[in-house]
């Protein structure tokens, strides 16, 4: 397996895109905001969303026309969230219509998606204008350009693709996401749009997103709010020519590991580009009674918002680490625990069965400085074993949404 | 009931108390850090604790000494949880043999807690050295110095008495509490506790401990983080000479209801000082299947970083109270949400049958840059009804927390 260099959403065969500024959000004038995704041909398909009871009327419209388990293509914007308005199903079909128009395909073969300000109703006139435009300059190098229209408060654009061999052939997973604030547990991703040209039947594909999203998107948190309009897709056009995955075989395990991969690359990039985030937090358990209880543990340390604060400091305060681990609700043994901090400068052990050691607070504090630690947890009384990815809770992260709707 | 005014934990009858600073935190030479709490009589006592696996061990040793429902006094520190401590037993049951010697009272009939920083061993020396001084300064008005001494990021002293007629006797109940930061739901509090001179079984004090608990500490969130050292304890000495109530007749009535006002008085202190808070926001559900659907609800939205951060931007961001409302667990059907705001400055509704409505942006804000908020959701779909406490989220939280340690 392999990552491209600058691989995108489009890097897989038979797939474009595009984005475009369509002033979706009136004072914005400059950035992309509305975007296409297509395939050459028709694609299976798979999706997860928010377990929010408040859900974006994009969802709806998506689940409805996905239930075939075929799409085409996806359009998305940022800039409004088209959530909680009374004729937001209307304008999520009509996103739809536009798509469909522009790219001469089936309406119900259209992924919508939506995300931004939720409960101010989405003006429709900069769709009517912009989609027809998009579909005009699609192009395979058009990933980058979607990558940047689907972000509002990320930094950075997110975006990768991998190779892999399967049955001989080339196969091709691209994938590009947004997600800074709202992000949690389950999905914490906001939206996120995979494409791979694999062949693959859609019931494999969606036991494959369902095992890579459990280790993956499933375990970020930036700021333990469940959004309303997290949408994970993918689409798979088959255009590699490999023969069709339709069990768990080998082929299977090879494109699921790809596609795990893929979107853990995905989330630590969430993560690290976290509302005013200065650091990516990985935290590591192992020795868990159960996989489920590492992972219990691993999320609550990355939740605490006392242990985010403590990182942002770059201050070794392993304690605020014990006390997330305590109210985890797992059944940890806490005589048993041992604390480490790692980055690329070093590790260091601060706590040794649940009680604290003499370290070196200099080389704590050079660890702490750098922009990805680690926060190793060994629990020492089994084999479970899991990850959770995090950031650090700043000053700018309260700015950022002191006042986000102006 | 009434509320005295300068009412403290020493205001019931035959209660004493002070405060001292022996600086525990060595960097500490002004503030008091260490206080006493006596009772000329052995008291009927009851007691809640944190629910979090790693506690300290002033906790354990404090259950020990209260299992037979009986104590006379109270030691506790700031500056030093003893917590994750090799050695935090031996040095918890030292503090209460020093206050038992001080008090000339049984060692088992002390109470003993400790907030501040974890997994640093407890220095004795200070209370070797200060509680028997402690012993000599004690006082019927040393209840507010007792309330210094508690404090730790605390930015004031949160203390408060009330008057009530039972049986034709005038029964009084004092509280003293500290918390500020790692404040949660299942205790929201750190340490409180609470003296009376009421007579009442040591069963029905537990009765009535946990009803109010319910309604009061148990409501508040500062920071999703449950604290290690979390202790509420009631002392009552009988010494109003009302006939001692031992069944849930109308006295027990009378008792709860008055201890119910006093926590959440006390729940509404520590919401408002919750590290860098500028306001108490009050969520208020009602309308809900159930009464424990309401306090989920209310929970949730209390506890959302997003919402929090939002009411300290005064930004009427309703979107994110919906979104809160969603992911809460509960089943609510969200086309029936009414949302409004209101503080002494007027209310507002936003969001009606779970769609936004036109409303006054400028009122909006007006209301919201005072600095006691109430979010008010009505589900429209039954009768439970609750109200959780919380703040907003601001640039001192972080700043606060970002070097706890030093």
């Amino acid at each position: 397996m392999n990552f491209i260099e600058n691989g995108s959403v489009t890097s897989p065969i038979g797939f474009k895109g595009a984005g475009i500024c369509g002033s979706v959000k009136p004072s914005n004038t400059t950035k992309r905001d509305i975007a296409l995704i297509s395939s050459d041909v028709i694609c299976n398909t798979a999706a997860v969303f928010t377990k929010n009871l408040v859900k974006s009327s994009a969802i709806i419209v998506t689940q409805r026309n996905i239930e075939n388990g075929k799409a085409q293509a996806v359009i998305v914007n940022s800039g409004n969230a088209n959530t909680c308005n009374a004729d937001g199903e209307e304008k999520a079909e009509r996103m739809c219509e536009l798509a469909a128009q522009a790219l001469n395909i089936d309406k119900e073969d259209v992924i919508v998606a939506s995300t931004g300000v939720i409960g101010q109703p989405l003006p429709i006139e900069p769709f009517e204008k912009s989609v027809p435009e998009l579909g005009k300059i699609m192009s395979e190098n058009g990933g980058t350009d979607v990558a940047e229209a689907i972000m509002t408060t990320d930094t950075v654009k997110k975006e990768t693709a991998v190779t892999v061999e399967i049955g001989g052939k080339t196969v091709t997973i691209g994938a590009v996401a947004k997600g800074s604030g709202m992000i949690h547990i389950n999905m914490g991703t906001m939206l996120s749009f995979v494409t791979t040209d694999a062949a693959i039947s859609s019931d494999m594909l969606k036991a494959a997103l369902t095992e890579a999203v459990e280790k993956s998107y499933n375990m970020v948190s930036v700021d333990g709010d469940t959004s309303t309009n997290d949408t994970l897709a993918i689409l798979a056009n088959g255009m590699a020519g490999n023969e069709e995955i339709t069990s768990r075989n080998e082929d299977y395990r090879i494109f699921t590991d790809a596609l795990m991969a893929i979107c853990k690359s995905m989330a630590k990039k969430l993560a690290a580009d976290g509302e005013g985030a200065t650091k990516l937090i990985v935290c590591s358990v192992s020795g868990a009674k159960t996989a489920a209880d590492a992972k219990r543990v691993a999320k609550s340390v990355i939740c605490s918002s006392l242990v985010k604060a403590a990182m942002f400091g770059a201050d070794a305060n392993w304690g605020r680490v014990l006390c997330a681990i305590g109210y985890s609700g797992c059944d940890v043994d806490v005589t048993l625990v041992d604390v480490s901090f790692r980055s690329k400068a070093g590790d260091i052990k601060v706590c040794e069965n649940g009680a604290g050691i003499d370290f070196s607070e200099e080389l704590a504090k050079k660890i702490l400085l750098e922009n990805e630690i680690e926060i190793i947890v060994g629990l020492n009384d089994g084999d479970g074993c899991a990850e959770a990815y995090g950031c650090d809770l700043t000053y700018d992260y309260v700015k950022i949404n002191g006042d986000y709707r102006t």
